[in-house]
């Protein structure tokens, strides 16, 4: 079988170090090239310690031929460069927001500019496997999601589509500070990250406009109205989302068989995803610690009749370089789960 | 002026340390006398290291006079001595569950013992000074809140005193992994604990009734239905409480100004607070680390029309032995900041 | 070609996990059989959560045929079942202390037992490939290192093989949580055991003798004078020692060629140690964290003419279960870093 | 009694930060002006959140009469202020290095400057209060000791000063992350400081000469041999410095009584320190969070009749800002202890 030919722009962040950890350990894969500007020329294993061993050289250009491009770019650099890659008959996985949305109003509003490529919008499909696998397998371009956007929208799917909840959700997400990147600010500094807890971007966080076009295509007729506040923990890796909606009176019986069919709906929605786990406690972070699961814990709070969904993951895996070698995966017809099969590391 | 006799039963846990360290820092305290069974004999500093330099002994009994006890004893161990303490004449501060609920009817179902002296609930204030100043500074006995309940009832207080919300709220809760105590476990464990986060007591946690019982005695018309999710996060102490909830639509303006009438709304009502502070910023934990305030952040989620309240506080003081120490200030007619006006130690 | 057969003895621990973790998925393993008193009938995946995807029961005793037992019993225990296994032909790579010690006359004064299979102590072999790989090659009884001699042992070897130093030796080791196992103590809580540092057994910690017992191996004529401190860190895992001794005069020149005459020497002993990377900058735990390599910096302080070696390694692999399968590869002809490959996660 | 006006410059990093915690809530001082250029205009309150309840402005530039000033600038900046502020008869705590090394010949070595005012060196006193009381109290200028080195010269000063040692000597220090200052960087970056210990400035720290000098103004005859080796460990406070040297034959009896021969010399030589604790066991970081203590333990490793000495303090207090108060005490004629009495906070 010969090897797929890939390459990661931008692997100087913690989502492009990730992609080559995953990449150049992935059995079907041969990483042929990696870029990143600001450190052109230099050894990966300078740049990130757990390359020692390896060879890669960081370039400041794509310089070999490939079949899939990984962009690891920022946010509003990555349309400057796909639309050449696709032209060259490269498939493009993008890890930024740049063609997450389907609406072109929504950029402006979210992103504070106007999308050049309004016509790739239409062709890039949401990097989610567990929603949309088939058009993956396919695509040309896929939109790599957010990783809060994959906690919550792979939380609140099943109960979207079942029509189970009312439309008011709360989506409250905590993460590790890694998902704030490699990039320095006073907020990721040690002494002020450490021993601390935080709500932050109260005022509307970019994940939103994802999770609403997702679960709205999910259900046309459910409306979801939903706020959603990240909050910053003090360890490295994880996203725990915490997920809250009102429960629908005749969607599940009134007794205690309610949790089981409830886990039941769930388990069939994700039957065929492998990296979905349906737990029957509430999952830990450190569960998923390196690894692209999703765990998922939906339960009912039977007091107040409401449903609360607790799902989370690792959000440089499954919510970023996991999640795109995932769809690399659907892309060239491999098993969905090779080369991400590892174990976490516990503890 | 005299100084207060002050007695601790059960010092040996860590809420039983920080009322310890309060009160021998208290300059209208004399702390008289200390309790633990398991550590009876040893000198406090043997046990807590920041007493190395005090001369304290634990005692398996209170063995001076005393004005005031505070009981650090567990739930369903104070019931049985706070009784004899009220007949001797002493006030009581009880850091424990067993008088918080007014209703007797609550013990069985949420704490699986009936309880014992039915009568003393009736007596007991809950001791929140923001809400029962008066009669605190009255009372023989006051039933120290619970932290997480500390945290959600002042974070929602004015909203439902008010009537701004629907009755549904959502109260998520994130804890340092103090909260959980002294006693050794599996989930508190360095290893499992560090780099991790969980949601726990999904299926009712005993801070519930207490923050129902208060938010129902605001605005007996409103019948709030709490979800309240608590979480672990790595860190040492702190909580923040992020808390949910519909707007009434007559309620605040339809524009720019409703945010600062939010603010305004809280900060009269809790302008007799010396340790509430409302901030324009959302808070965290870390900036009242080891100090008693409570920070409250209100704000609007414009798009859903959804209140969204933060508040955070330092679980083992202003959640516990500190509150406790403004609840003595307040029984004995001193200002209610005194012994308790220390800056967070920050970084 | 076939699969070995392999068992783990008490795979409760952390040692114990980690060694499922790494045997499930060795390319060249099947792991037929675990066992562990306390959980026996459970399911490993209920145990330890990294495995809810696998099928493995937790048995009272191994229950199939093996090839291989890896006894994660503890120190004194596993004297008690290593015998009957290596009569019945079975290959043991003990992780404990037990075979460790050449001198039984050690186990007295450094465990408080009387050995009770001297005669076993010869057969053993000291499990560092490193040092002992031929022997390993053709042994019945591995006895696994403990994690500090670890990273003593290979930091300082070099220097004492080439008798580069005199024999005054201090060795200062750092060490994440997860070295004191996973039975709970104050010293393992985490409100303990965050945002803190202390030195431990300063009386004299258990590796020591297996410190001295190599190192005066390598070079009989030295008599190393070690001075051993253990420090426990705030961090999961990971072991970072500190190694210092005064240089012999005549040994490196004078001049800015010794810090490369140094290094080399390093990479000419380890030439062949697939797992040892001498590295030109001071190595960091978080560089090794999960993988199995060590890594090892010489310098020397000019002012003082002294050597200053640093080494570091995770101590839950190559200070523990790694090792160990380093070892099996060993015993069984399979390259020696088969199943053991995986790159770091970072950060 | 009149309260002493004091002023701090720079008081925009962690050092000065810290010294207007402990100068806002010192009974005998009014703090009555800070400066920092960089949030010249702002509330203190907003740049550290725990100032948020107080009114401090920062200005461009000392704006009021003052006693003292602090001077939290960087080193080879306090030089360029401290001249004119002792000419008008302001006494000064200068927190850099500008004024700690009486040998002017060691500014260009180590700090990469010529010290333009040599003469000020001969005037200025090393602050740190258990060695030099007396001088402290009149001097007009007083260089506060780095962290480090206070930990360093406070574990090693009975030693040297009753030559029990030789003089080769390690010390192997582990910092928090604050010790780092509030300045940006990769290294002190959340994601790549947590879970993770290393080495650092193995070419030789700048706290060095000033340990050098210390210790050899103690004991001229000993000449002292010192290599000094910091490692950064993932917690916000706290350095613990472990210490090494061999014991001369001589100097205490070989058996049981040494240890205790040892801890009398200890606690006789900081009779009249109140900050500095002898302890019967290992100490912890901990336990001295938030405190101007030093925790100090001295014990025999009598299998290779070696010293080890393991300090302890909060590198922000004792380490800083702490005892930059402690000094002041000291110049105004103050219990030594003023303002600094608080018990660390614990957990």
């Amino acid at each position: 079988m010969s090897q797929i030919k890939a390459g990661i722009i931008n692997v100087t962040g913690y989502i492009g170090a990730e992609l080559a950890r995953l990449l150049c350990q992935h059995p079907r894969v041969k990483l042929v090239t990696i870029t990143g500007r600001s450190a052109a020329g230099q050894r990966l294993g300078d740049v990130f310690p757990n390359f020692a061993g390896t060879d890669y050289i960081i370039k400041a250009e794509l310089d070999s031929e490939i079949d899939i491009a990984f962009s690891a770019m920022p946010h509003k650099s990555s349309i400057d460069i796909v639309p050449s890659l696709l032209k060259e008959g490269i498939r493009v996985v993008d890890a930024s927001a740049d063609f997450r949305l389907k609406n072109a109003d929504e950029y402006p509003k979210w992103y504070g500019f106007t999308h050049p490529s309004p016509e790739l919008l239409k062709e890039a499909v949401f990097g989610l496997p567990e929603l949309h696998r088939e058009k993956i397998a396919s695509a040309s371009l896929v939109a790599n999601p957010g990783c809060y956007s994959t906690s919550a929208i792979l939380a609140l799917a099943p109960l979207v589509k079942e029509g189970l909840i009312y439309p008011d959700i709360v989506v409250d997400s905590k993460s590790g500070v890694s998902g704030a990147g490699r990039t320095l600010s006073l907020t990721t500094h040690y002494s002020e990250a450490n021993e601390d807890v935080c709500a932050y971007s109260l005022e509307g966080h970019r994940h939103l406009p994802e999770i609403e076009q997702e679960l709205e295509a999910l259900n046309p007729t459910l409306s979801p109205s939903i706020t959603f506040v990240p909050h910053l923990v003090p360890m490295t890796r994880g996203i725990l989302s915490t997920c809250y909606a009102k429960l629908r009176d005749d969607k599940l019986p009134k007794d205690a068989k309610a949790e089981k069919k409830l886990s039941q709906l769930y388990r069939q929605f994700y039957k065929h995803a492998p990296f979905v786990q349906i737990t029957t406690k509430p999952p830990h972070t450190k569960h998923v610690w390196g690894t692209n699961y999703c765990l998922i814990y939906p339960t009912i709070d039977s007091k107040t009749n409401r449903l609360i969904v607790i799902s989370c993951l690792d959000n440089l895996v499954k919510g970023g370089a996991g999640q795109a070698v995932q769809n690399m995966n659907l892309m060239f017809d491999l098993p969905e789960n090779t080369g991400l099969e590892a174990l976490a590391i516990y503890p």
